[in-house]
Formats: structure tokens, C-alpha cells, sequence
């Protein structure tokens, strides 16, 4: 069970150049998208490095999603520069691609699959040692500057394979990925428009839910021998409990003063808490279904443009595709964990006074339901242009996302993933 | 804020000399104390060891309580065996001394003062790198496994100067010392007996309820512009408030099952677990005045023998020490900040709903007697030997800890502490 260092304030980006001043550093990468390169998040990490005498050197072609292709275009640039630390500024794309680029660069001879989770990788341990790297996220939903996790579409797959299968999201799970220290700054959060405040807060909603409710950790088999095999999602336990469930308290409490107005510096701030708090559980614990379910709904989309995303493409937010699922997902897992189904359900606002066990699951459900509609979401799968016909491919792209399903702590079908994505074509 | 890693499990201990083996160690020092030396945990370890074929030296000379003298002589041991890993095992005692010999011996043209806190030390940032270091707590109190800090008695001084300050204890305060891995073994936790369980799980509650009513770490002075140079002690903050939140709610779930079951597996292991939270929460937070005023009620000990403590000495233990003046102390800093001192009640099973927020002192020290006489604890200083006489001198002992004492949430005269230390001579 192993927690990253955060810093948190308002400001705390200005320290960057300290710090890696205090580790030594003297020939930094710094990592971000096109987007984010000419706004104040990077600016202010810039004038941090120059005023520490830090040299660096940019790489803003940072590809949001990122695939196989775009991870190996970092790791080119990381392993002409020879750095020895780095720096993300962005969402979780820009960080899982700086975790990729740090590893890659640091382990020369690796072939790209060898870190990536099996089947498809080789999911070997990392035994090299990896550069410092210090995490600046500016959205709060992903968490990726606590994790170990560095998540890529492989579009290698999809050319080679049938089409239907477009979605192989894949990761590189290892603790070594972790980064060294994550500085958590709200300033970062105050313009972010609504539905994206609101999307990545729903995507630290389902990281607290599916940590919380993931199969308890002595229950997880494989369990290796060795503790360095072990994975980096290894079930729920007793210190990823602590934070997925502070996590959603934070949740219930700010989500709907955040996405309702960007001035609310308290809600805002305590969302990008949360956001790295469920992180810190999640890459403990791992999550499951709605993630895993997640990956062909975002990767499926057809016309689908989510309001307030800058992007020229169909898109549905990672946080959407994850919640959408939520109602139907926790009423098929409540019968193993029911108690912990409930207390959620209070956390998120339930009378749960006069509630019986055996309604664990509906009761959350409802409870979900009430908190998207209160928030405006789109009503279910339909809504953002799937029918029933699309069942097959949503279900046949969630196999391969084995990674996080096994972790769900009731095994699935084939037919239930078909029940559980016909139970989220509609919500309300 | 900074965490260790931690393991938790029966049976952890055995995975050891795993766990040194993909660290690359080949040299390890053991160290540990007499008493444990011929006991199960040494023995689990010693067999990993040999099992996983890491060569070791023993050192079991660790001092309980250890002084300025122990700490160089466990230092010497270390600088001889040019040691490429550590692993402590036993409690607090053990594991300080182990982080003073693995940071001494990997700085080793440093003074001893370089280290230890100011105004009698230096107060050196650390920037050498230190080897890995192992614990495995062996009680339920300390949390040292989880922090940057190493506390002993600075004998030196006892001589030098007048004989009331007996009990200048000091420490040594630095992420860099803190344990690479903590792990968390509830089996060791079995064979403690009532009074050891009792005393230890009292470190834990106080540990909680000074950090969570700490001052808060933005009103902390000074305040270093370079991270590197702000103390491991930063005052309360999000991260510490969940440790130290949820540390508490498994005391006031657990600590009676605790002490009056020894094999009560289940609350034995929260304990175990509730210290390392508690010290997680603690060494990000710091504590204030129970640990500051402990020092001196430990230190000039008259005739007090503990129960269940095998010593052949006068003794009070580091916990009671600490928790009898807790009623007092809080009733003093209630004011600061009331809803965090009733919130501390409630979770302690003090009835709130009509409580009114002045009250909140009050309230809080009614419960922490009402815990303190169901488990049979000593009725005050005044029943482990002191008397109204012996004030002036716990005062005194008590300036020298502002180390602690300055982060309560209250400045404290010397009338302050003379009140408090005589509010504590009786508390039922």
C-alpha cells in the first residue's frame, strides 16, 4: 500500500523550480499538451525553472487519449534529451504520458510491450531505477498524479484486428510509475468550464465507488509469492478503504457547488483534493466494471460532442462514459458487499434510516440516478446515441479489459455485461 | 505530506528478506533489543533472511528509551558494518535508534548535533541519500514505522546542566529518515499484555487527537519559502485530519476489545493498524502539548512502577504518560477550534446532539475520563507519585519541548502549563 508525496495550496506550482533544484536537477522535460502550452499552469511552472536556473526542455505534443503511437513519440523526445527529471503539467493524458516517457527513456533496451499488462503485454516488473517526476494536474477527476497507472489506446491492435474491437485501452501498472511528488494547486481548477468540472468529478465518484466495492484484497488470485509481482491494483483493503471514502464525503459535499460555480474557490479546491484522495485509493485498490465498461463506450462513439470540450471529433468524456453505467453496475455488484453499497448510498445523500440489506443495490442506484439528474446528465446510453443494436460490440469491447473487470467483486457474463448495458441505455 | 509505505497482513514479517532481495540488499543490519532478540518476530526475520540468502549482523543492544549514548553506539555498529539495508524490529525504541544509525552512518562526517532539532541541535535539512530501512513494530503505539522522526533522551545535557532538567528528550526530525517500508504484522500484536496494550493504544489516541487539533499548517511560522527546509511537523492539514480521523474511530472501536482479550485477533489487528494510521496522520501533523508535557511526567519518575512492564526500574510508560494530562490539555485548546473537539467527542461515544460548541472542552475531557476510568487507568499524577510541589519542575521540563508544544493551536504561558499539570493531579 503505497502513497504518493502531495503538496497542496493555492500556488504551489510556483515551488516546482525548488524542488527539483532540491533533487538536483539539471536538465528537466517538461510535458504538456498544445492546449495548455501558452496558459498560465505552464507559464507558471516555466518562470519557476528560470528563476531556479533550471534548464528544460519542452514537449507539448502531448496527444489527449493517448495511444501506443503518441506514448512512443514522448519516449523519442525523452530519450534524445537524456533528462534526469520531469515535469506534467495537465489532465491525466499528459500525465500517463510523461510516466511512459520517464520509464521508457530509463529502461533503453525494453521493448514497448514489455511494461504493458498482459494478455497483450508482457507485464514485466520495472527494476530500473526512473527519474524524479513531479506531477502538476489542472484537471480533478483523474488522479493520475498519485497512481501508478499510465493508460493508452494500442491503435497498433486496431488495425490489425476486426474492426468492431477499436477500443484495446491498455496500461502500464507498476508502482515505479508513481510520481515522486504531485503538486495539487487549485488555481488551476478556477476556469475550468462546467461539464468539464463535472465529467472529472464523476470520474472520482466511480474511482471511490469501485475502489470501495472492488474484491477485498485476500480474496484477489493470483496473490504472488513475491511481493515486487504483486500488482499495483491489488483489491480493496483497509488503507484504500479510508480514501475512497473520504473521497466521495468530499464528492457529496462540493461536486454540485464546483460544477455550479467557478468562483467557489472552497468547493473547487477540495474537488482537486478529492480527485488525488480517490486516486491515492484507486491505484491501491484498482476500480472495475464501470471502468472497464467505460472504454468501448467512449471508444464506440459515433456523433456524440460533449458540450464544453474543445476537440474537432465526436467525443464522450472519459467521466461520462464511466458514470453512465454506475445504476446498473452497483445494483448487479451490491449482493456481495451490501453494507458497503449502503454506506455510500448515506455518504451520497440516501435515508438509509429504515433500509434493508437486500435493497443495498437499488437504493444506491436511485441514489445516483437523482445525484446525475440533479447534475444535468445526459439520460443513459441512448442519450448519447447507442441503442440496443450496439449491445455486442459494447460488450465485446469490454472483454478485454480484463485488467479491471476481475476485480469487480461479482464475476460477469458475457450476458451480464449485455444486461448491465441494456439497464443503462435509459436512467431516469 | 509525505507517506511510507506500509504492508499489512499476519504473516508480513515472513516476506523480509523478499523484500531486502529486490532492494539489492546483501549486507543487512538487524537491530532490535535484548528482550526481543530471543522472541518470535527476530526469529520470523532471522529465517527469512537466511531463507531468501541475505547475509545480516545483529545488533540487540537497542536501549529502551534511548539516549543520545544508545543512539552513538548503535550508530558505531552501523558505520562498522557498511550496511546496504536495515530492518528494525520491536517498537518505537528500536526503530528511532535504527533511523538515527542508517542516517548517521550514511553521513558520516556529520556532528551528532547536526540533526537533532533546534535550539539544542542544529537543525540540518538531510541531503544525503540513506539506505533502504525495514520496520516491523512489534506494539501498537509508536507509528515510528510510518515516520520521519527519532526521539531519545539527551543525557549529554543531564550532566552539564542543573539536575531538574532531566528531560531534555530531543529528536531527530526528517522525511529523509523515515522507513522505506513499514510492515504491519498483526500476529506480533498477540502476546502483549493488558497494561502494554492499554498504554500504546493511548500513544495512539493522543497521536490522533493532537494532530487533528494541531495548529493548522497555514498558520504555522515560520514559513520556509524552500519546501525542503519546512519541518517534517507542518501542522494539521487534509491529509493528516483523515489519518488522524480514522486512527480514531478504530480506538474507539477497538482499544477496550484490545486490552481486555489478548486474543481478540480482530481488534488487536485495527490496533496495530490504528497506529501506523495515527502515525501517518502525526508525522505529517505533529503533536503538541500531551507529548510535550509527557517528558517530563516520564522523566523525573519517583517510585511508579508500571504494571506488565518487565524493567528494573521505576517507569511510566510513554502512553500514560501522555493521556493523563489529555482532559486537561484539551479543555485548554478547545477554544481554538470547538467543532474539531466535539467531532473528536462524538467519535469517542459522547452523546453531541444538543451539545453546545462552548461546551466543546468540557465535553471532550468528560469523555477521554470516562474512557481513561473503564480502563482501569491510574487516577491522575497524583497516583503515579507526583504532588502540587513537584509543578515547578514538570514546567520546566516542559519548556525545553517546544520542538511539540509550539504547535498547539493555543500559546501556553508557564501559569498555562502550571495549571494544566495540576488539573491533571486527579481525574475521576
Amino acid at each position: 500500500m503505497a502513497v504518493s508525496n502531495i503538496r497542496y495550496g493555492a500556488g504551489v506550482t510556483k515551488e516546482v523550480g525548488m524542488d527539483l533544484q532540491n533533487m538536483g536537477a539539471k536538465n528537466v522535460c517538461l510535458m504538456t499538451d498544445k492546449n495548455l502550452s501558452q496558459l498560465p499552469p505552464v507559464q507558471m511552472v516555466m518562470d519557476s525553472l528560470v528563476k531556479n536556473g533550471i534548464n528544460f526542455k519542452m514537449y507539448d505534443n502531448v496527444r489527449v487519449e493517448p495511444t501506443d503511437r503518441s506514448f512512443m513519440e514522448a519516449i523519442e523526445f525523452a530519450k534524445k534529451g537524456v533528462f534526469d527529471a520531469y515535469v506534467a503539467v495537465g489532465g491525466g493524458s499528459t500525465m500517463d504520458t510523461c510516466k511512459a516517457a520517464n520509464l521508457y527513456a530509463s529502461s533503453p533496451h525494453s521493448d514497448f510491450l514489455d511494461y504493458v499488462n498482459a494478455p497483450i503485454g508482457m507485464g514485466k516488473p520495472v527494476s530500473v531505477p526512473l527519474k524524479p517526476l513531479i506531477a502538476v494536474p489542472t484537471t480533478s477527476g483523474t488522479g493520475s498524479e498519485t497512481t501508478g497507472v499510465a493508460i493508452f489506446d494500442y491503435e497498433h491492435l486496431k488495425v490489425k484486428t476486426e474492426p468492431l474491437l477499436k477500443i484495446p485501452v491498455l496500461g502500464i501498472a507498476s508502482r515505479a510509475i508513481k510520481p515522486t511528488l504531485g503538486l495539487i494547486d487549485p488555481l488551476h481548477t478556477l476556469h475550468m468550464p462546467d461539464r468539464v468540472v463535472a465529467n472529472s468529478g464523476f470520474d472520482v465518484l466511480c474511482h471511490a465507488l469501485e475502489s470501495y466495492t472492488a474484491l477485498p484484497y485476500h480474496m484477489r488470485s493470483p496473490c504472488p509469492s513475491n511481493p515486487i509481482t504483486r500488482p499495483a491494483y491489488q483489491g480493496s483493503n483497509p488503507v484504500s478503504d479510508i480514501w475512497a471514502v473520504h473521497a466521495l464525503r468530499i464528492v457529496a459535499k462540493y461536486l454540485k457547488r464546483a460544477v455550479r460555480n467557478p468562483d467557489d474557490l472552497e468547493a473547487r479546491s477540495n474537488m482537486h483534493l478529492a480527485s488525488a484522495f480517490a486516486g491515492i485509493g484507486f491505484g491501491n485498490a484498482g476500480v472495475h466494471l464501470c471502468h472497464g465498461m467505460s472504454y468501448p463506450i467512449s471508444g464506440l462513439v459515433k456523433t456524440y460532442k460533449a458540450k464544453d470540450y474543445n476537440v474537432d471529433h465526436p467525443l464522450v468524456p472519459h467521466g461520462l462514459s464511466v458514470v453512465l453505467t454506475s445504476p446498473a453496475v452497483f445494483t448487479f455488484t451490491a449482493q456481495m458487499s451490501p453494507e458497503r453499497h449502503l454506506e455510500t448510498a448515506e455518504i451520497l445523500g440516501a435515508d438509509t434510516r429504515t433500509a434493508r440489506i437486500p435493497d443495498a443495490g437499488p437504493i444506491l442506484a436511485d441514489t445516483l440516478r437523482k445525484f446525475l439528474f440533479d447534475l444535468d446528465v445526459d439520460d443513459g446510453l441512448a442519450a448519447i446515441g447507442y441503442s440496443k443494436a450496439d449491445i455486442p460490440a459494447l460488450v465485446k469491447g469490454t472483454l478485454p479489459q480484463e485488467r479491471v473487470t476481475k476485480l469487480a467483486p461479482r464475476p460477469q457474463s458475457e450476458e451480464d455485461l449485455s444486461v448491465l448495458f441494456e439497464a443503462s441505455m435509459k436512467l431516469y
